[in-house]
């Protein structure tokens, strides 16, 4: 509280991220959806290949390069695609560009709990819609409701993903409202709307490089959808940092989209992971719902997600919890390696086999 | 234009910023006041190092590291400093912070045309000093004007600085408002008002390393005032993206803060041209304001500027030009190295004495 704050930093109630603890190397850390695998070899050659005396310029405000990259590996345009710092930047200029008082938003009432902090600092009307008891999205409500929608697929922290039919649906029912289709998690296993922006011009599509690329400490991020709806994005941006994208930061990102055979083995590897540590999961008694992201989203029929969690952490395992309402007694667990899950689940399983 | 705008994204009015031309190495380019010596050997190695499979963490979303880094090299404390992606973000963040329709900012006419971009994003109301016939800055009417302040120290595009004393009677003159002093250009010879900050709780100041450091292509900026100024700042980054700075910017941030050898070496460096440089110009016919910054914004007594700029492009020498009343006879010049600028001089000569 300061008389020099304005009455927005008053009123918004900020973001808090997972927990970054220093010292993790002695802790396994699946609490914030990092890739365990890490980036493309090809990336941290690219970085310090840019990492020179070249650093004095300022870099490309427009990132056309690694545009291009995402471009090419769609199979869309380059006008088509906006790049930023990460995509939770990528989200706020969306927030920003194309909702207000007037034009109201739509989201889940779980979903990442970034949608109302947006809405706060940008002054933007919105509505929550409830998820099913299953924690799945209810289509129907998403279709008729008024206003735009954003609706992360897979959703977080629920792990679940809709169908692109199901997307079309959604899209077809509000043609003068954009529609953000937030895919931070989609190369896990659902299936991406990138593919039809050219269909439909209220579509944005958000990904990032932070999960399936194994880039959190690089921030790219990216939008595809209209050229109507990328100038609106360029706007904001341009009223408010024309260069939020550094020069070691757009080479790294250049090389990992075009690193499609690393990507597809640790996306595969982490997949195939996760569907052996969930069938596991499901035989020691926990609900999981059916993941197609780089975690699960688990609970258990008889112990409390609020004693886990404090457990896990005295054994060194770092999870997340939300203490908030509906999903209060659930554990958000990220895919790590083999040897970090097979550890995660020898400690649940002494725990449960003491307790039964 | 686009139905899917908001009022905002159509109304706004975005940054141009200076061009980034491809393929520069047969141009001097002297438009956008880089640093022509480049970051410290001791940057390249940092980010390096940092360039790893670590890559695939969250980077400390309080920038902790370098922040200590800033606050060592001023004496001050690290609750009283603020990193974010360049000055730009971090002016914004301030904008958006502290002023909106009813804090209301002033600014001079002729200086960082950020400043207005800002205003239109952020809903915030704003007053335009004159600055007089010198183009200096009116310290009588920035200490009697409503509401807060932001003043470039140095000015740009004058080059013009004010001194400290100055600054106190703005300070005193607005007790309840913030006062935002904007020390991009502060390392080539004007005074920092860093040091005033745990006097005055009204006081932000801005720097950044884009220009002094040799780092434009980097994107770090900083913020010291009051610890509710710094809240202030957190509050409105964490309602839009926490994680503004990635994991190299900040490893070579904080290398290029501690290697004050390098700094001190290229900053007396480029000062040492610039006085040079102005002692010919001002031979040559032109009106050099007195600068303290790494840029010189010059008017010859007979040539138009309008004459000069595509004559000296023509020429492969790149400088910048702004079609904006009061100054549009003017160019701003960034200085180079000693062989960029003798060769600046002699076509200018050159060009002088085939007209006289």
């Amino acid at each position: 509280m300061s008389k020099f704050w304005n009455s927005k930093t008053l009123n918004i109630d900020p973001y808090v991220p997972g927990e970054q603890p220093k010292g993790i190397e002695r802790l396994i850390k699946i609490n914030t959806n990092e890739n365990p695998y890490g980036p493309s070899p090809k990336v941290i050659e690219a970085i310090k290949n840019a990492s020179d005396d070249a650093l004095r310029l300022y870099p490309d405000p427009n990132g056309t390069k690694v545009r291009e990259a995402f471009a090419k590996i769609n199979g869309i345009s380059i006008e088509n695609v906006f790049v930023g710092n990460g995509s939770d930047e990528v989200l706020g200029f969306a927030f920003a560009a194309f909702f207000d008082k007037d034009k109201k938003i739509n989201f889940a009432d779980i979903t990442y709990s970034f949608y109302p902090v947006y809405c706060k600092m940008f002054d933007v009307t919105y509505n929550i819609l409830p998820l099913k008891d299953d924690l799945s999205i209810d289509v129907e409500d998403f279709c008729h409701c008024e206003g735009g929608v954003c609706i992360a697929n897979p959703n977080a922290p629920t792990s679940l993903a809709i169908s692109l039919s199901d997307i079309e649906r959604i899209l077809q029912s509000h043609i003068d409202d954009v529609v953000i289709v937030d895919e931070a998690y989609v190369d896990f296993g659902a299936e991406s709307a990138v593919k039809l922006i050219n269909k439909y011009p209220n579509l944005l599509v958000t990904q990032t490089l932070s999960k399936s690329r194994g880039l959190a400490g690089l921030r790219v991020g990216f939008a595809a959808g209209s050229t109507e709806l990328i100038e609106g994005l360029d706007r904001v941006k341009n009223s408010f940092n024309s260069y939020t994208m550094d020069k070691l930061a757009m080479a790294g990102a250049e090389a990992a989209l075009y690193d499609t055979e690393y990507f597809t083995e640790i996306t595969r590897k982490i997949s195939a992971t996760r569907d052996r540590v969930s069938a596991k999961l499901k035989y020691l008694g926990f609900d999981v719902p059916e993941s197609k992201a780089n975690f699960v989203f688990i609970e258990h029929k008889t112990f409390k997600a609020q004693d886990l969690f404090p457990y896990l952490r005295s054994k060194g395992i770092l999870v997340r919890y939300f203490n908030k309402e509906k999903i209060d007694n659930r554990l958000r667990v990220t895919i790590g390696t083999d040897e970090e899950m097979d550890c995660f689940l020898s400690v649940l399983e002494e725990y449960v086999n003491e307790r039964s």
